[in-house]
């Protein structure tokens, strides 16, 4: 199965949720944080109509808390009320409507991808306990948990991933799920980080687990679903690949020098920062760790391969390293998606966790962090104190992924004058309104009739002049204008607008 | 609009979520928790055919890590591992697949019908500023936060409520935003409660708010909703009901005793208390909070008053508080919910900041909390140092209104022989397998070109049994299994069988 084009992802996509694409994207600067790029890109908007968003028109005359509400007074604002910091806190989001269509776009595509692989969605608590969280193999992830004591002392912790979470719950269900599970979660973490460009501190993560297949076909399936996910999104392999290694590398490498096992995880993370951190500074905390000079060194030459071949070379054929990597490229070409899939001996992974195959996506142009990353787990339920299941599994954030088809966007644009974002905005098929105040129950009865046909009907609350109610249907992309006046509701009838051509008619109650 | 019977609001329901009904909840115990509820109902499931979770069949033999993934050894467990505690913090919830299919039923008929009404969904963090929720009226919820200060010092909670989040976000936009806005959230709530039965400290919120409307058209609208929502669960105004008043019927009492403006929501909140304390113990708040004996007096006289027409001669006809209850009803009859409310002085509605027209929907049994309340708040934003802005909004928990469905289901079983909740299981259309360990890669192709029709497959990836394969299919609910053998699949073919006549062919590949 040979990647789709852009065109034809795009016809996958386009009926399924019911959206349609428009050029309005032209010059958006890919690193900005998802909340500040949808906003810019909604601004634009305004040139070919109005923008919920960017609008100024002052048609909150009414905002001022005047009128009869006035007349009520709980006390009017002392002179002490301090204004409150309007925005979120630091490194969080609010999702305004535009930004919320956004999440919903994506998180639809991750439910959909989940379901078409068959698997089942589960979720925990955002608050967990904080040991759950406290491996202690020197991860970034335990100093920057956002843990404190409840009322009742209590240590939790805002879950900084899913994984543990899912392990707790599958040692809960015991013998009573029969094994393999396939679940998927979507759900917000939380990390205390260091606010850099475009970093966040809490994140929303699909995760696809497979829990009880000790195969390299879990691995291969998960990948594959996340390809699906991609050329939904009309991400193509020129866009994005994967990068494969295997724990069992390092695992072979550090068994011929006799370094003890437990040492394992924590090594991992060491070599996981080798981007981030100088090499001196990596040589140095592995030495630190325990391992020997011409360990580290060898280890390093390792982590430098970039084929397949060469690491069988070097490792020999017999071990578990090369036949699973084998395995999988070998998978992947039936899968249809290997010209996604590059060997390279450093990815690691950050967590200690990890035992197997280990992946990641990344953009080609190499300017963003990882879009995803996961790999094998197979002795993470004892680390619990409970008996090991072999298992597999991803997280993929909703930051990253919505800067790449941002990055995209622009790169289409000047390449091929195509889109492919989705213009989300608010869509609503009828907004009814009264001509004169004494009708407004009347107007309420035809909205009610209107949604119990499944409509979506914004029903004008207040009186207004007609002015008001065009610039609101056209704010909200009214289809239908229901106008609801006394002479044709004694007739039975109301007056019906399509607002995109102009036409105008009567009909009855019982025809709308 | 009369309220629909039963079995037509299910014809309308029905078709949407694609679920069908079954006879399965027979005698469950209302008062149980939403998680445990559903796990009771599940497991009834066996009877007529394998459940998910009640499945005992030990088909998790390849559980314990043995195979090739046991030649990995990152450590074996040590004596020192212990078993962690596989129950989320106390007072929260795990969502495995038979709860989350539930809950997402639940949410996708809060998003349908806030759809149908024109609303727009937005979110905001689940930990903010602790100041956003610090109000000084004495409320209960002040004492429930889950608050704490991050690393970075700043005191921040967890949520315990949706609307000043919402208030922050609507002053952050100023006058960008036209009004009125019609916003809808479901969100995470938290609050330490004490636990007692059917008490948790989180829950899932459904928030609907219209800003910038002073009429009590808005409340109407509101309270329409909700009665929207009922019908399509099947739940009548037989079950159900709102008591209906307006805070300005204290305000009025208050007045008349020239008892300080600034008093007003500190002496709702101990009003709200009226069912959960002893009487004795509200006048003696009432009076150390600065509220004279005889208004008090006064006070629990007039907020023991049910009648509209009562409350009229009482408080005279020309103030708010009976105009504006006046006018609802009057709409309630307008909309076709009248049957639905009733006039009750006593509901004042338990946070600090509602100012006019407050409701709270109720169980006729009234066996059960409060299933949703909500009211006008046209005072907040000032409280936040903004101009204010005449609001009005509902929230409507995720807890309670399972506890009513079931109990409805129980009471319908015996009076009416018929089921409400929908039996939510997982369904899967095909199952696909290889018949032999080479063609798991054909498999995955087959499973992969019926994905891209669309069409949940669950792909095999192990080699198992025909025997387990059966199992496997009758426990996700699969339409077909499709079998990759050697001898069809060099003819380009695959064998379907449907899986519940027993039907069986061959197919080319394209005609999948």
């Amino acid at each position: 199965m040979p990647a789709t084009p852009l065109s034809s992802s795009f016809l996958i996509l386009q009926p399924r949720f019911n959206i349609y694409f428009k050029p309005i994207f032209y010059s958006l600067n890919y690193q900005l944080s998802y909340s500040s790029l949808t906003f810019k890109g909604f601004r634009r908007l305004s040139i070919g109509r109005p923008s919920y968003a960017a609008q100024t028109e002052s048609s909150n005359d009414n905002a001022s808390g005047g009128g009869r509400s006035g007349a009520l007074s709980p006390g009017p604002v002392t002179g002490d009320v301090q204004k409150i910091d309007v925005n979120p806190p630091k490194g969080t989001r609010d999702f305004p409507p535009e930004d919320m269509r956004l999440r919903n776009w994506l998180f639809n595509n991750f439910k959909e991808v989940s379901r078409l692989y068959g698997f089942d969605e589960v979720d925990f608590p955002v608050l967990e306990s904080e040991a759950l969280f406290t491996r202690k193999a020197g991860e970034e992830i335990k100093d920057q948990l956002y843990c404190f004591e409840d009322r009742g002392n209590r240590r939790v912790a805002l879950r900084p991933e899913l994984t543990p979470s899912l392990a707790r719950l599958v040692i809960q269900k015991g013998k009573s799920v029969p094994l393999p599970l396939k679940w998927f979660t979507v759900g917000q973490c939380w990390r205390y980080e260091r606010m850099t460009r475009g970093r966040r501190r809490e994140h929303y993560q699909w995760n696809m687990d497979i829990i009880g297949v000790p195969e390299v076909m879990a691995e291969a399936e998960l990948i594959s679903s996340i390809v699906t996910l991609f050329k939904r999104l009309g991400i193509t392999e020129s866009d994005v690949g994967f990068r494969v290694s295997s724990r069992k590398v390092l695992q072979e490498v550090l068994k011929c020098y006799g370094i003890p096992e437990n040492l394992f995880g924590k090594v991992c993370v060491i070599i996981d920062k080798i981007e981030k951190i100088p090499l001196d500074e990596i040589k140095k905390e592995l030495k630190a760790s325990g391992v020997m000079q011409e360990a580290v060194e060898d280890l390093l030459q390792v982590l430098s391969i970039k084929s397949l071949t060469e690491l069988e070379e070097r490792l020999g054929s017999t071990g578990e390293a090369v036949a699973d990597l084998k395995q999988l490229f070998s998978l992947a070409e039936k899968f249809g998606y290997s010209e996604w899939l590059q060997f390279d001996a450093s990815v690691v992974r950050g967590l200690a966790y990890y035992t197997g195959i280990v992946f990641e996506g990344f953009d080609r142009e190499g300017k963003l962090r990882a879009i995803c990353g996961g790999g094998r787990y197979d002795r993470l339920f004892s680390t619990f104190g409970a008996d090991d299941i072999p298992a597999c599994g991803f997280g993929f954030g909703d930051a990253v992924i919505v800067e790449v088809s941002f990055y995209i966007v622009r790169k289409e644009r000047l390449l091929r004058e195509k889109d492919l974002l989705p213009e989300l905005s608010l869509q609503i098929e009828n907004i009814v309104c009264a001509l004169d105040h004494d009708l407004q129950g009347a107007a309420a009865m035809v909205a009610n009739i209107l949604r119990e046909k499944g409509q979506s009907s914004d029903l004008v609350l207040e009186n207004k002049p007609l002015k008001w109610v065009f610039k609101r249907a056209a704010r909200i992309n009214a289809q239908r204008l229901v106008l609801v006046g006394s002479s044709e509701w004694q007739r039975g009838m109301v007056s019906v607008k399509i607002l995109s051509t102009g036409e105008q008619y009567e009909v009855k109650l019982d025809d709308l």
